[in-house]
């Protein structure tokens, strides 16, 4: 493997300026800047890296490079180089405690709204104003499972190039497209494509149940904390709760989007 | 409120013998070896109070005691004393970075196997070899949602008084019965209760869909890092594979054991 560290290469430091370049992406303003993001451990740099979008750049330990067999051979074939860094420049450039010793920079993965939306989408995830990372990446990755065209930030909601959103998605950052845009626009958009616009609101009078089948469906989801705003609950179509059947007060994010995201997928295909 | 911290009531601090005896509960041998652990934050406490199990005492910041209108009224109501102490007390009894200052000291919530499979169950969640409280937690939130009739913790698992478990079951370990006991032991009283075993299993050939009725069901969820053991696969009625539409290679624990529950909760009320 051409691009693999050479014995006797000496590896980058934290004052190596691609590394403090690549550092300064850990930051929202950083990466909104240079258009990069970083995603870390060997799950995200191999979805990375079987991507159709650019990879500019692997940082590795030479721990990691000594046991890694794969993502260096998807490197090289790419065309993408790798760089060893000493294991305090890794602790710059990772988001975790224990780094895996793996980074890829990365093209941000968002798209615009109408291409997110565009080739007659039959269900969406819409996320409006989550501020959470880890909430939003553990959407998107279910949204990824339940075969959802797109994810959609909408407000003000976090950066889904966030360490803990890519970490959280566990690669799925990388398989559906992401739009983020104002909520306005989202639902209008979302109208215009055909979607009918579900909010899940756990105040809902109407349940949701496996007989529910709303077509193609824009899911609404709000923030845990404050749920969705009261005029986006006006604004959509349809209101669903998901049942709770025990003494639960609630679902979080995730599990409520979960059932969701899951009944759509199953009533459309039941209805095929 | 008679039970309300006095003006002029000095109060405890970490080295006040009851608060170091309930500080040992942050461990899981001091637990076992008194019986009890600690519900933290207002959700967990007001659950707490409001379960038929016993209730030891609140330790209140006098922050919280000053904010609060419902939790010292519930244990005045219950005959539960409530003991002003300082914020370093507090500290050293809660498992969280920024404690919302209210813990109570509960009788611990696990009941034997036999009683929590007793009276005809019609759905089980059973985690085998669970290790991370998070998961633990969110899965018994997630069960008593669906209208599980028990969890149980099966094998070398998380203890479900853990504080993380807790915290994340956002006090559904008081909804519902919870049983620890060896992996035989729980697969034998869940065929003798007239439950199918069903291994949840990314790799199984069947898939679960809406039409799967399993009739009464215990779920069988391994952890996140190995899955289930090949013995619980083998001794299991069925397995089932949730189905992935998208590019996503798994779900997480969580997510798929909301899917399982949710559904078998409305295949049984499908099939009614």
């Amino acid at each position: 493997m051409s691009t693999a560290p050479r014995p006797g290469v000496v590896p980058f430091t934290e004052r190596t300026p691609r590394v403090a370049a690549a550092r300064a992406l850990s930051r929202r303003v950083g990466r909104q800047r240079a258009g990069r993001f970083l995603a870390e451990g060997a799950q995200a740099v191999r979805e990375a890296l079987t991507w159709p979008g650019e990879v500019h750049e692997l940082f590795v330990t030479e721990a990691f490079a000594d046991r890694d067999t794969e993502l260096r051979g998807l490197a090289a074939d790419r065309g993408v180089p790798v760089s060893p860094v000493t294991d305090r420049a890794m602790a710059g450039l990772s988001d975790t405690v224990t780094p895996q010793g793996v980074v890829a920079v990365c093209s941000l993965v968002d798209v615009p709204l109408a291409e997110a939306l565009s080739g007659a989408p039959r269900l969406v995830a819409v996320l409006v104003g989550v501020a959470d990372p880890g909430n939003a990446g553990t959407v998107v990755r279910v949204a990824d499972a339940a075969g959802a065209d797109a994810v959609v930030l909408a407000g003000d909601a976090v950066d889904p190039h966030n360490g803990k959103c890519v970490r959280a998605s566990t690669g799925s950052v990388f398989h559906l497209p992401i739009a983020r845009a104002p909520v306005d626009d989202v639902l209008a958009a979302c109208r215009a494509a055909g979607l009918c616009l579900v909010a899940a609101d756990g105040y809902a009078e109407d349940e949701l149940t496996p007989a529910t089948d709303t077509g193609p469906t824009a899911w609404l989801f709000g923030s845990e904390a404050h749920g969705l705003p009261d005029e986006v609950k006006s604004a959509a179509d349809v209101s669903l709760r998901v049942p709770l059947y025990g003494k639960a007060e609630s679902l979080n994010l995730a599990t409520a989007a979960t059932i969701c995201l899951y009944a759509s997928a199953w009533a459309r295909r039941a209805s095929h």
